[in-house]
């Protein structure tokens, strides 16, 4: 692992590194935010998946996670959201497919498979470099994410219940399978027989018996991807029906921004906090 | 003026904006943040200037302001640096000078005379602009700033102390015409006649009577321009020999960056509600 930077930033270190990826089969870059509480014992870490175009940078440049997460001892580790590099194959001015867009999957087709998994690589192998690399309490994690990062959460939580204590998501994208942003992406990754996109499809996911106890979801209603893309509904349905404590708050006037993200990141903080103890 | 975009961000409104400055001679844009508390009467305005190769958009993006102004109730305005654009005299490459680096003062010298203006427009024309385009009591006004806009901050300020209820500054350039990084600026914006600089330098300024009852401002000692550029301790001694309470406090570990801004932001915005009533 390398270190690119460290700066100090209310009273933690919020730090950007890169290594070697096994499971991407390139260099990736992420950021740790670690807060002064490291100093007397590791904290819980707080999982944070970007959205479509984002690298590691946009949240940790707009999300105004640190002044909190110093306050209530979180460690927040913001992964890429794709493998990059000139040796992955990419589509060039498609924005909802390739590099910033990697779905949180593990792609089947060629010639995606070799490196975008980034299911495997957010699961796997980058838990298991923050744990060797930085004080962290791997027995309170929690995750939560925005837009194709709240997709990435809510469908990894639910698939691993036992290892995050909380999960929530800022305007995610619930049925990646059926949004219009999201299908020819999961076509070129997974191939076009849609039984194998169940899996990272979280509607889906909890049609087929996967469980999650409780879920904090905001969404603003000036989001410009709300009626096509996000549809928080069928999430909502998805839940009430399987018995999964959803909150979700539709949030007057906000769009799918930063300025989004960053008004109600407080909330999800200590939302976060409370569950890991 | 030309609203470029508007969002809801922590109960407010962050805007972008555009117009074609007389002052500069070129389109100039602007971030305004209008917290909620104006639907009851217009609140007060703090200015922000930024440093050496911002925009208005880096302060917007990671100063995080927000949340606490929205609470304060604080218009926060953020202009950008320099005038730019196809017709505007620059050097490219060079961070210290021309686009990015107007430092706040009216050129002199040819061929910058004409739009490298940016004392002129910031004490004039934009306020004119914003007493005009939005709900603010103008009556009631702080300025603050980092670096290359912490010296804007403050020159502005002593030169105008009856406008500024208070003035802070993040890291200041607090003698601009000895550091090495805006030496050559003044002698190519002003002219090699160093009498002409005096009114642009915080120190100079005060040493020739200037004044402002009492100043705060932070500097991160791991701050890498500390000893060449920002060297606080001449503002300290300037200060202490004027009677201006100055409140200088070195914050340890902290460097140049955001990451620095944005823990201090809270203090500064702060010092600036209390004195804006």
């Amino acid at each position: 692992m390398k270190v690119v930077s460290t700066s100090k930033s209310h009273g933690g270190i919020q730090g950007v590194y890169s290594h070697a990826s096994e499971a991407c089969a390139c260099d990736m870059t992420f950021a740790v935010f670690v807060p002064p509480q490291a100093k007397d014992g590791p904290p819980p870490v707080l999982w944070y998946l970007s959205g479509l175009t984002c690298t590691h940078a946009n949240v940790m440049d707009k999300g105004e996670y640190r002044r909190l997460a110093s306050e209530l001892g979180l460690v927040i580790v913001c992964p890429d959201t794709s493998p990059r590099g000139p040796d992955v194959p990419d589509e060039k001015d498609n924005w909802q497919f390739g590099c910033g867009a990697g779905f949180y999957l593990d792609a089947t087709e060629q010639p995606y498979a070799q490196n975008y998994r980034m299911y495997s690589y957010i699961t796997e192998e980058l838990p298991a470099l923050v744990a060797a690399n930085f004080p962290v309490d791997m027995s309170r994690q929690a995750i939560f994410g925005h837009s194709m990062g709240g997709h990435g959460a809510l469908t990894i939580a639910l698939k691993d219940p036992e290892r995050f204590k909380s999960c929530s998501a800022f305007a995610p994208i619930v049925q990646p399978s059926t949004a219009g942003w999201s299908r020819p992406a999961f076509e070129k990754y997974l191939g076009a027989d849609e039984k194998g996109w169940r899996a990272y499809d979280t509607t889906l996911l909890v049609e087929d018996g996967k469980r999650f106890p409780e879920l904090l979801v905001d969404q603003g209603t000036a989001d410009g991807f709300l009626q096509d893309g996000l549809r928080p509904w069928l999430l909502e349905e998805a839940c009430k029906k399987a018995g999964i404590a959803l909150t979700l708050r539709m949030q007057d006037g906000y769009d799918h921004s930063y300025n989004f993200i960053s008004t109600f990141m407080d909330d999800h903080l200590k939302w976060h906090a409370a569950r890991l103890g």
